[in-house]
């Protein structure tokens, strides 16, 4: 089941830098991992913005939460969501 | 090169069903046919509306405009289109 | 898998008062089935609004989409769609 | 009486955090006790984000107001209230 | 019980000037006959807009949508309600 | 003359609770004082929010920010100013 | 006593040439009576629309939403209206 | 003197298709006129969008004015300007 | 040429009180003088609000950018500018 | 290919002044090296604001993003981007 996902960073100013390069480690060995798994479809950055669009695929809301709030950057993140499902007109099986 | 774009369809309420209907037949024709060319490469129904989520493959932004602007609903949709790049956590080398 | 739906609804003004009645009477029948199937798990009205907030319990975001897309107001309302989940201090297991 | 409550939860970054885990405990507590006594009668988080919705059962606006401004993260809290109604085409009594 | 509930008015400008009279001195009629029944607490126009301002007291969420949805000129209407209670600064008492 | 004013306040999260305690007791008192005068004619909480919405009855707009920007909460408060007038189908003269 | 009002007119694209002209024909005589009584003291046209700003002085709230009421294109007008007062660091007396 | 002007266009569904050419002909040639002039300095279409960005180099607020209320699009446009002044970073003294 | 230029001034709460002031008076002599110029031709107080609407008088958008980025309080307020020109119905020619 | 971006730039207040100062030198460096290059093919000052509007003519989405997220001030600035191209009534063929 495919969620389309917006995350938009803000880190605060007054972040020492090796706290906020730590945080940024532990994400992308997360997002990979999630990737690999095959939960974290796509994910492309927004040209000119610290953001992000993503599609997960999931069993359910719940897992979708919880690999969201566990996103080390969460706690600095506005995130959108928004439930996808097959378009008619797609020639694409997979993008169920 | 990437692009995400929302379109969000309204039709006139008095527009006759048979007009609807053979605007909808040629939307949806090319849309496959643009899908099959690899340019519109991915389209999902977001839940609950008359609307999609797409990503195109395009050469250039004047690619992406002429694709757009020919489409049969043009006229009836309110179209947002933001440039995307490859994140540098994706695992996905064609997620260019 | 639960669902927030919210409905506002607007009728064209020219809109006929027998055609408006033969929709509304079709959407009520509609709306009762789903509710004593169980997928129509709450149906508010928002006071002072022709609108509504609604908990949906479905299988996945197509079932959703298609319970809402037949919507006999479908075209005269405008919806939003969010992902719900179980909340950490709930005490009740059945909001999941 | 219902009314439909959105709280979205922003903490200060420089909260410490036993002063944070201390104030969510009472929270969890607070929002359990008037789950049990039927005032607080759905509590749903909404994937993706550090918020609910929630559906209170009151006598008065003053009760919905006493409930929510002793909340221990309504400091922390943006609160929005809309007053429900029974809808014409519920199947249910008590979704009064 | 009060609530706050902002209207404002939009006439279809093809409606002819004898139905959009008629509207109005039912609505006036309506207002005048539930401010007398101290339902319709206050009533103030917003300068400069076709709008008002008004505090209804009424039992319930419920009685508040029956006499709002009854206005005559309810379909033409954006209507907002906001829940109102005694602030702990006030001086008098039925302003409950 | 009447006006309608909004007042939504957010105390910064770090002053400490004597400084808020101290202004928030002086803020009462001058509410109060003013209600007293027939100045400030209503003053409603709006529920589940750390806001209100009054009504004040001035001789003038300077007056009326006179009063308003010597709140002792104002460098805490966003204020929304509409001018109000009696509404054709008022019944109450003193509406004004 | 001054007011900030702000006019965006928008006729309906079906409404004739010559009952356009004619409502603006009235405006126009309308809105230079009032500027000659001294009660509308400023009216600019905003570059690139069909919109104005205006600096009305007038007695009471009353007397100003009389005004704005009766002119010929109220009904096809957007209208925003601020009460002004002198600013402390203003030298000219007369801008009360 | 430089200013940025957006120009979003909606023309009415039901709109002839021959009026609707026969003006957008004449747009062509006044856009082309002011362009050759040296007035319209710039003129982008936004991908996607039935919208232009563009470039006005002017004499004052009332040219501009001029030029963009004689645009035979004006009725059916939505323009937003917003004045341009040089950048002190830039490196081409003509970007005034 | 005329520029309708708003300021919204938000001072951090955490400046101390003699800076603020120094600051303040500053800005009260830096806006008088351009009122006895005659470029700052009106200067209004919002009532209710730490705002002001004003009129500049420049020669051009590289004057009024220069003049408005010099206030001492510039770096706290939020500035939106609007050009104007003379309105055809006005009857004051140096509302040019 | 052409790209539109909008730069909103909004320094710490508490950011000591030789940093900010420092960061400024470098930005100016880095854009005119670009300017000079052609990939920042204008830049202007919005009236009033500490902000700017830019045309970028890059390659790709991802030169874009890398030229953009490189900027010294990229940490404190809102960027939106807006992909252009050639209008159909340009005469320009270099505003591609």
């Amino acid at each position: 089941m495919l969620f389309h996902v917006e995350m938009v960073v803000s880190l605060p100013h007054d972040m020492p830098e090796d706290v906020a390069n730590e945080i940024k480690t532990r994400e992308r060995q997360y997002a990979q991992d999630l990737q690999t798994q095959g939960k974290w479809r796509h994910l492309w950055r927004i040209a000119g913005s610290y953001a992000n669009v993503s599609i997960f695929d999931v069993e359910s809301n719940s897992e979708l939460h919880e690999l969201l709030s566990n996103l080390p950057l969460f706690p600095y993140m506005d995130i959108t969501v928004r439930p996808l499902c097959r378009h008619p007109s797609s020639i694409r099986d997979d993008d169920r």
